[in-house]
């Protein structure tokens, strides 16, 4: 199988991650499609995903698929352990839960200041800087939530490292690159960041 | 159960369609959380979900589950049938895949248009209008690669309906509040929307 991926943004960030965590780091082969150097937009990377994004899995038969957590669902299923999106009904809606809350309240707000509001993106798309800051200020509201959340357990769906776990991190460190970072104001935030960030997959 | 919900938003009516496909409605009692008279801001409604959203799932012994596809996931395991996420390990892949598609590329840029531009938000949360003009661009461009993509299938993840075709009928019908409506430049949507759009769960 191959990875098309950009080592720098996020989405594919989650996919290595969880690649390492399964133990199938050289099990696929990473194929870079810099968005920098506009590689998603050239015909060949069309033709994996037409909408030109990353990360694309390429099958051994051809086949692709064409977005972050449907390509970790895939893989967990061709090797479940371990496990990263819950053991039972209940843990598995937990972490779907955490997962998209990680997602909808932390990646894309942190992705949207990116787009919107840093100078990679100027002459490249159009921007609103107007809602740069309607997301930074959600964000800042955001993490004094999770830090309530992540005062009485270890990890966001609970006591078990998941998938969850991986996103919010991918989001958060890809929000240093538009100077948002954790401060003494969230400790439990900074506390789950530290373990999280010194796991060996998170260098993936 | 109960399922809090407004029966105007478009994430709850996910799930309202979702257990509608699975035969549950009657099982599950619905309670009204008004967004417009701000009863989701109500301490009572907090004290279930502290952002305030919809819909959130009470079970009997009170816990809560507070996101649409987490609340599906968790009822698709208790009532595996029918299926709506897949049967196999790639179906489940590419449901998942156009889920997800389904969210980020139409649900989530109706909803910013929505926020952004609405009158019904005047007043209520600061709006960004640049952000929803750059959202309505965005979907007319999602529309056009919806509608080559439906060209050869019947539904968004292939020959069987699925919960992505759920996410992208609420989707698409919330876009009507805005004023984004379906075309004669994309007949092959417009087919999928008329048939999705007859199935007795559309109206939940």
């Amino acid at each position: 199988m191959r990875l098309y991926h950009d080592s720098r943004a996020p989405n594919p960030r989650r996919v290595r991650m969880f690649l390492a965590e399964k133990g199938l780091t050289s099990a696929v082969e990473l194929v870079e499609v810099s968005i920098n150097a506009r590689a998603h937009q050239t015909p060949e990377h069309l033709a994996r995903h037409p909408l030109g994004l990353v990360p694309v899995l390429e099958l051994d038969d051809g086949r692709h698929l064409t977005e972050s957590v449907a390509i970790c669902r895939y893989i967990d299923e061709l090797h479940p352990e371990p496990q990263l999106f819950g053991t039972d009904a209940w843990s598995r809606a937990k972490v779907e839960e955490w997962n998209r809350h990680a997602e909808l309240e932390l990646l894309i707000p942190v992705a949207q200041v990116f787009r919107n509001s840093h100078a990679f993106w100027q002459g490249r798309i159009r921007q609103a800087p107007d809602f740069a800051d309607i997301m930074r200020e959600l964000l800042a509201d955001r993490l004094t939530w999770l830090d309530r959340e992540l005062a009485d357990r270890r990890f966001l769906a609970g006591d078990a490292f998941s998938i969850a776990d991986i996103t919010a991190l991918c989001a958060l460190d890809f929000g240093k690159v538009s100077n948002i970072r954790l401060g003494d104001a969230t400790p439990n935030v900074k506390r789950w960041h530290a373990e999280v960030a010194g796991r060996p997959s998170a260098k993936a």
